[in-house]
């Protein structure tokens, strides 16, 4: 099936002409969540959809589903699929990229009279980004069963906005249930991180989503003036707080290369150029793609925790306390989908490597519900979530000939 | 001369009188400088000053000045006194104290019938807590010489209100010229620091001020998803910074026990739980009562932030720009007054030890063109600044026993 390729300039058009609506001075793209301009992004690829002869359904919660008929229509579809929701301040490629690879798959398989046995599908989820209502990965959300199609509808903006009014404001509160058997999800995207850049590899075999675990931590000593209070009275929360500051990063280091930890933000209290730190309340991000190594790092995290607050780590006790935030388990996808995905890329030669997204796609809800994989191109510096966000073309056409071969595989399996 | 005592039940009642003017409904004080509370302050005392028989003055900038004549009055003054200003949620004892103490003087010499050979003189010094006009130490800046009465007059507050026109409006706009020569300067207050009350001592002989360097550093590497990035493709300003920040701390526990090291700001850029920090910028507070040491102190700092710099510390090269803030050099102060401290707490029985004080007082100005002693006394917890701000009254007594015998000795020195 390697003679099947897409057509690279149609692709970087269409994903051009899509960035017309919603651009931003700076290059960029603003076209959140079911606002207008949404409801015009989503016109503009629904009419595309149509015109590669696509049945277009649209779910309740604005999920919109494009089929393309099989042999046998009875098995459950292969799909794909992304976003074309953006940030206030994003970029041309983060999700739409992933739908107009989509689009491009069928255009090819038009084009070329192929017909697979499965059927094929190409998804546009609602409100991946969470920019304007949470929760964010909201219409992936319903459909793989992970909240309510009644938390999403009833989700409401900064100005008070329903998610069911603003559907419906821009056509989009479809009839069809959310949910139903999926045979396959295939996902292409810009990687938004450096890894394939500096490795220079095209195309990244995505093997899974790293687990997050997200604390807040609060390191309470006692405040006091700098200048009258000396060193060994001092209780410094900021001074202890720093030691769990380096070791988030150092637990990561030692969970190398899956692990990741961060320390995003950090509060003073009272925040005075002269005043010994009373408390200090820090976030921590760990992350790994084990859900085995996620749990050790956790419990260094706590060990260092307790360390402080005892005593052992400065000599002086401090109280430390640690709350849970948010946990999402590490998802491995689909060792069949992820075997298409390289098998692929090495016979049409792209160079390509294992990796890993840490970021959170509508992915990641589908690998509950259905074998998942996802094809990652390189995005330039790392940088997504941006108006600078930016992709070179020949990434983009590798990426989604990797998608229709792996996608026509799986269908014919 | 240690059968002269003061009247400490005396002292205790003018402390609590004077702290009705302004009292806070959590027993604290709120009488910022030039408010038309503290000229009721103002009045209040002045006319104590004045039923103490002493002739009081008034300079350009509001300082107030009683004085009571001795034998040879050609002598310049020995003086004392302090502030009756506070801190919006300040305490009863803060300045307050040495005022009150050196009038204790005034009335127990009167009772006594005793006359000193040089005059004495008790000094009410304006602004010094700078809460509501900088600079800060206001009135004894102006006498010291440190900046023009201009400077101190042409002060507004944040809402456009002039030093000169508030003084006008209190009646505190005086006639005599700012700054002339004074023989010593005593000044008594509470330690607003933990460490009398943790050695239990009744009595800090003050051997000088601590200088101080106050600096804000920032340190630049590159924000990045949480997720996405690899940990050895991070350049994480916090993880950098966090390192600087417990030199500080290094810094002044190798240069015990004068030295004092202080991280009190911390600001990060995004500040996002899932961006790893792109940008910190933190205050420095380093403090040491030897201007060499200081030197040595600020040299270990830039040394720490070479390193960073260059990738030494953490292995990645970060951007480090250290801005200097303010520069106040160390004060020492003079032996002979020294001396008269401690031969007061000791032939009293009062227990002692010498002690630097960190925070800025009006003496640390007047250390500049006069010499110059403090006495501290314990607070409660070390805390000022506060409304639960406390002292006991007996170790209140003790300080101005120490302060009448002091002068008095310098006096007929």
């Amino acid at each position: 099936m390697t003679t099947l390729s897409i057509n690279g300039d149609r692709l970087w058009q269409s994903l051009m002409d899509l960035a017309e609506i919603g651009a931003t001075p700076k290059g960029g793209n603003a076209r959140l969540a079911l606002t207008a301009l949404d409801g015009q992004g989503r016109d503009l690829v629904v009419g595309w959809m149509r015109e590669a002869g696509l049945s277009v359904t649209v779910d309740k919660v604005g999920n919109i589903f494009g089929r393309r008929a099989g042999r046998n229509n009875s098995l459950p579809p292969v799909m794909t699929g992304s976003h074309i929701d953006t940030q206030p301040t994003g970029g041309k490629f983060d999700g739409c990229y992933g739908v107009m690879a989509g689009l491009e798959v069928m255009r090819t398989l038009n084009e070329r009279g192929v017909t697979t046995e499965a059927p094929l599908e190409l998804a546009i989820w609602t409100n991946e980004e969470g920019s304007r209502f949470v929760p964010v990965m909201m219409g992936s959300g319903v459909f793989a069963g992970i909240f309510s199609a009644e938390t999403a509808l009833n989700a409401r903006d900064a100005d008070g906005k329903r998610v069911a009014d603003e559907l419906k404001a821009i056509g989009y509160a479809g009839d069809a249930e959310v949910g139903r058997p999926v045979g396959a999800y295939f996902e292409a995207h810009i990687e938004q991180g450096p890894v394939l850049e500096a490795e220079d590899k095209v195309i990244g075999v995505v093997t899974g989503s790293l687990g997050l675990r997200w604390y807040d931590v609060t390191v309470t000593g006692m405040e006091a003036h700098a200048g009258p209070t000396p060193m060994p009275l001092r209780k410094d929360a900021l001074y202890g707080a720093t030691f769990l500051m380096q070791e988030v990063v150092k637990i990561a280091n030692d969970f190398a290369p899956h692990g990741r930890g961060t320390v995003g933000v950090v509060n003073i209290h009272p925040s005075s150029r002269n005043v010994i730190p009373g408390a200090v309340k820090f976030t921590v991000d760990l992350r790994h793609l084990d859900p085995e190594r996620l749990g050790e790092m956790d419990a260094r995290l706590r060990a260092a925790c307790a360390a402080l607050r005892d005593g052992t780590t400065t000599g002086t006790p401090l109280e430390v306390v640690v709350e849970d935030v948010q946990y999402f388990p590490p998802t491995p996808f689909a060792p069949g989908l992820i075997g298409h995905v390289r098998e692929e890329a090495g016979a049409r030669g792209y160079t390509h490597q294992d990796i890993v997204t840490g970021a959170g796609h509508d992915a990641v809800y589908l690998a509950g519900v259905a074998p998942t994989a996802m094809i990652f191109v390189p995005c330039k510096d790392g940088i997504s979530h941006n108006e600078i966000e930016d992709a070179r073309p020949e990434h983009l056409e590798a990426g989604a000939n990797v998608l229709l071969g792996a996608m026509v595989a799986q269908a014919n399996a």
